[in-house]
């Protein structure tokens, strides 16, 4: 319903899950992985906000109108998940999530995907809006780490 | 986990659940009623995306950290039906979903609540996140009564 991708997509999601690498994003990126989910640190970074991670479910849905209730349900309990890591390894003051649908609802990658961030005091996050960059895996590795690390035994 | 609600908080969304008239909200702001959840007009808007959509569960809980997954599950199925509601009866370009965790995180209310968006070309929704008011109860009857009618017969 109301989809953009075009025809042949190669989804970057789908290759993630299914053990590819992809356009921006590497196996090893990746945080935790369940039966129905996948988490992993987002290559594309703000500028206060460094190792923002994305929640995606396994099998592909364009859009929150699409996706079924109980994949959606996986989707936000690993969220969960990944909002309490960050709050605890990156000592962050606060967490918040944000999710796009549609070109004009801001989605660049056509999977439903959720973004969590850590959020820190007057980081601005949206009124930097324009001021992201992506970033070369070896500096996502070590808040890969830190997650991976935590969620090993939480 | 990391609560901020003062001692004796006064929840204006408790009030709403509860059936009472809440400090910048009304009863006749609710748009979706169930068991477990609520979904509202906010009375906070930005400027190029009037009639927001808040949506909350009936349960008090103060954010992510805590919220238990069943309950959490059930206000993102809210969220979803909220989203098709919007995108059907205010013919939106798109949608977006967020969701804020403590002062640092944007959050401003003691509970548990996800905003669900509008979206249009070139809104610049993040970018204008100082350009929002509070505005009238009938300014928002217009996007109450689109929602509810949607809403009663999908």
């Amino acid at each position: 319903m109301y989809n953009h991708a075009p025809d042949g997509y190669d989804c970057p999601f789908c290759n993630l899950t299914h053990g590819k690498e992809a356009i921006y994003s590497s196996q090893t990126d990746i945080v935790r992985e369940d039966n129905n989910t996948i988490a992993l640190v987002s290559p594309k970074w703000w500028i206060n906000n460094p190792g923002n991670v994305i929640v995606i479910p396994k099998e592909h849905f364009e859009n929150i109108y699409e996706i079924p209730d109980e994949i959606l349900s996986n989707v936000y309990k690993t969220a969960k998940k990944i909002a309490i890591a960050i709050k605890k390894t990156y000592q962050s003051d606060g967490t918040s999530m944000r999710q796009h649908n549609e070109p004009d609802g801001g989605q660049d990658v056509w999977h439903f995907h959720v973004h969590v961030f850590p959020r820190y005091k007057d980081d601005k996050l949206y009124q930097n809006h324009d001021k992201k960059r992506y970033v070369d895996k070896k500096d996502r590795q070590q808040y890969v780490n830190k997650l991976k690390e935590f969620l090993s035994i939480n």
